[in-house]
């Protein structure tokens, strides 16, 4: 067992902090899709715990957490519920979630690969988990509600990249037997701030070179740079 | 070990006829999609027997039940060569089916209910997980096809709350003790009959509060009742 | 254990070619689907490892190979490099990965049907799971790209037909004992040369009888082929 980034009962807080946040995303989109109340709560719950439950059946440790823990599947329901009586003040802070967001990220994909490790998986695997723990919830959040994950869009900022640094920064401190509460600390809080640049820069990921796409170049949407400025993309 | 809701070989019987109207459902959309004769047979697979897969998965119970009983998995097969050969009178008797889907999907919240707690979960988490192996099924269904899953649509009627109604009933007796196959029987009772009369009187959950959404409104089925009747869900 | 197919390490690199091939066609929809690089690595992880992760949660053999064998990592990362790097080229030979793939095709099903025999499955569920073992990464695939899996649709060559044939012939094997690796061998060659057959010809499952489709028939795509000349794009 490495160490733990928090005290137990600061890591718990923190998980359902993270949880909280990414059930608001899930159960933003459901109202954006018209889901009733009912698919509003499916949406906050499969987007907070989706992640986590693909890491723990991967490595195992099933029950998973997302099932053992009650403050687990309650923290989604309360957010689809403030979602749900309070939509629209809850979109126009929408900044401030996508900040939660992004130390949701932070948390998660060191808590992720953390957890792997302890389990028995390579340094690789566990960074690999570490990041699928991250962003599986909205990769299965956008599936269930019918639309290419957002995870895989060049159009969008990136997302992925700060949880693989951070999962690497915890997978190269447990090479080096240096994973110290600071460490996991300092990885968490990288992935977090290269989430709010790439949010603030609309850093984007380059598409393949030389391609020839048979989809629809989109729009960019509204928040996006102005022409000229965009897609930093490499090209 | 909880008292079973039947004796086996009738407990056995009533899955093999949930997991076959749950497979003719998945039949049925599979023609509608105009999939082939295999894309039939793995959709009546999905829809009958992931909810299932899914909870045994997530309490450890492998290989799943979905794995070891020939019949689990041939009673699907029979399921979609009904549709492919009689496609029309089956859909002629959609009605019925419906029926005995509800049927299914009482029987499936109390089973799974009653099987996760044998394993071990707490009691919200097995409702939830009785929750799940009834309409899993359905909303992996759904995902294939490529379809926004049916149990998330504001315009389908109640199908889930049954479901959650019945498996809540489970897991009230099973915290006072008193789960007897008399009270088994009666949350299936109850989930059935709720959803029967969701269907006949259109049922429908709310939708979020003061929502803008970006989803085209859609028009109601042609089963929907007339203008002015419509959408009880509480506006 | 039965009697492997291959000694173990030209096993090995069997496996890393057909999870090379899988991840190539992952890759190159990730373009079509204009996908950044981030995206089009995960779609070839995905159609890559998906079919094995899915055998391995069912059979409990956790943590699954994809997980434990760097090489099986690595190896999609690799081909999404390729593609990300070489796109016009990659899609140049598609003809040539179409080969490949049914080759990977042939192989993983033999292997999922084995390996699923050896922890304990009965013939007709490990016959099951080397089908989900070949098909199962590219039906993810599709998913996450929000497309109807051409697994399902009735307008693409036989591809799950071949794969189960060479399942069966593995599962009869077992059955009486005469797995041996030429036995092995030959499953894996029929299923590799019924899905070219198939490719060639332009074999086709039948839709249900007497269906009245919702949904509006499909031209073939702009690359469809002239009469005689095949549609390269295989699945």
């Amino acid at each position: 067992m490495v160490q733990q980034l928090f005290s137990p009962s600061v890591q718990h807080t923190l998980d359902l902090v993270g949880i909280f946040v990414f059930a608001i995303s899930g159960a933003l989109l459901a109202v954006r899709k018209n889901f009733d109340v009912f698919g509003i709560a499916v949406l906050a719950e499969v987007t907070a715990l989706g992640g986590g439950l693909f890491r723990d059946l991967v490595i195992g440790a099933v029950p998973p957490a997302a099932f053992t823990d009650l403050g687990y599947f309650l923290t989604p329901l309360l957010a689809a519920l403030l979602v749900f009586f309070l939509h629209p003040e809850v979109e126009r802070i929408q900044a401030g979630v996508n900040v939660f967001d992004a130390a949701g990220l932070g948390l998660f994909c060191v808590a992720g690969t953390t957890k792997a490790y302890d389990h028995g998986l390579g340094l690789t695997a566990s960074a690999a988990l570490g990041l699928a723990t991250a962003v599986g919830g909205g990769v299965l959040r956008d599936v269930l509600a019918n639309e290419v994950p957002s995870l895989l869009r060049w159009d969008r900022d990136l997302y992925a990249v700060p949880a693989i640094v951070g999962a690497t920064m915890v997978a190269l401190c447990l090479r080096y037997g240096v994973l110290t509460p600071l460490a996991s600390g300092l990885a968490a809080v990288t992935a977090f701030v290269l989430r709010l640049l790439a949010m603030r820069y609309h850093w984007r990921a380059p598409r393949a070179w030389h391609r020839r796409s048979t989809v629809r170049e989109e729009q960019p949407p509204p928040s996006a740079p102005a022409p000229g400025v965009p897609d930093r993309a490499g090209r």
